[in-house]
């Protein structure tokens, strides 16, 4: 592609560096943004930059959040008895939006992957394991998708906390083999939180 | 869509303003940032508020240029004795990118379109009119692209121009009826403009 405007070329390159988005589609994102009042493309790069800088992520659960403890966990009328282990936000979004779950979210912040190099020790489960240790917990719902690497970690956290008395529950029933979280409609997800079966079950089948 | 973050729903809600750009696609760009070093985000965000800050449109073709006037118009091995007339700064560098043409280029910035109520005036006609009454123009071609929008457009500036004695020529060939430019091939674009036809010709087919 050959530029008349080193602006155009780098805004194009920047833009084109997102997941998903070609030179072309870039192209034409940024000449959307030329056309617009100069005020559109100040609004998302303030809003960018600010999210990049400021976000946090929440101390317990490791959610994204403008606090320190987010507003999942620092909500008293939520129990903190049933941990529900999900891949990213997105998963809390998604169960959130259900309306069927009133206990606390885990956000391991990706899967188990030997193939693209993803261990246990980059996953953010040994807090998970540590909040096990103490006892306040009762049950744990694996809410990974159902997915080979969701699997995997499922199991792997299972081995770490199976000597502790607690029930652990996987949210089998309605999601589709192989299918991601996010892309579950809201009914779907909500009644498979709900008929959630024993995760032991789960391994058998 | 519920949101853990304002920063986060603020940059997601910002991002969904670009054409094409869903609610869900957002989320997944934004997410992908935070997961990148922040230096990543700041690139972007400097090379989108740079750009629209600070380009420039050639005072003489309207091309998107970061001078007063573009280097295609100040590049002295280019003829102004013919002028290719196209929709917007993606046909530019989609002919450019064929070699195949060394003259200059008028960006009209758009097509006449009573549907999206886009008259003549809002378009950068006029100007190339005045070119033409200057007298140094000695053939317009048309590159419009074979839409119904661009065939109305060039007629509207055939008619501003017939009275001078220029010739006119449009690229027909090679390109499918109702393609637009930028998504035709280089090497069909290339001949399709080497072997251009008159554009009175074109009227009677
Ligand atoms: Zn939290
Ligand atoms: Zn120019």
């Amino acid at each position: 592609m050959e530029f008349s405007s080193k602006l155009l070329e780098k805004a194009v390159n920047e833009m084109s560096q997102l997941p998903g988005i070609g030179k072309r589609t870039a192209l034409r994102l940024v000449l959307h943004l030329l056309r617009q009042p100069e005020g559109q493309t100040l609004q998302l790069t303030k809003a960018l930059e600010s999210m990049r800088t400021d976000i946090k992520f929440c101390k317990s659960c490791n959610n994204i959040s403008d606090n320190e403890i987010c507003e999942i966990c620092a909500n008293p009328h939520r129990t903190n008895e049933i941990i529900c282990v999900v891949e990213d936000i997105r998963d809390v979004m998604a169960i959130e939006n259900t309306s069927s779950f009133r206990g606390l979210y885990h956000v391991l912040g990706g899967k188990i992957s030997p193939m693209d190099g993803i261990g246990p020790n980059d996953l953010n489960i040994q807090p998970l394991v540590e909040k096990v240790k103490q006892g306040t917990v009762k049950e744990l719902i694996f809410a990974l998708g159902s997915t080979m690497e969701g699997d995997t970690t499922n199991f792997y956290i299972y081995r770490q906390i199976q000597d502790y008395k607690i029930t652990t529950s996987t949210i089998a029933r309605g999601i589709s083999v192989g299918n991601e979280l996010e892309y579950t409609d809201e009914i779907t997800l909500g009644r498979s939180i709900i008929n959630r079966i024993p995760f032991e079950a789960s391994l058998k089948s």
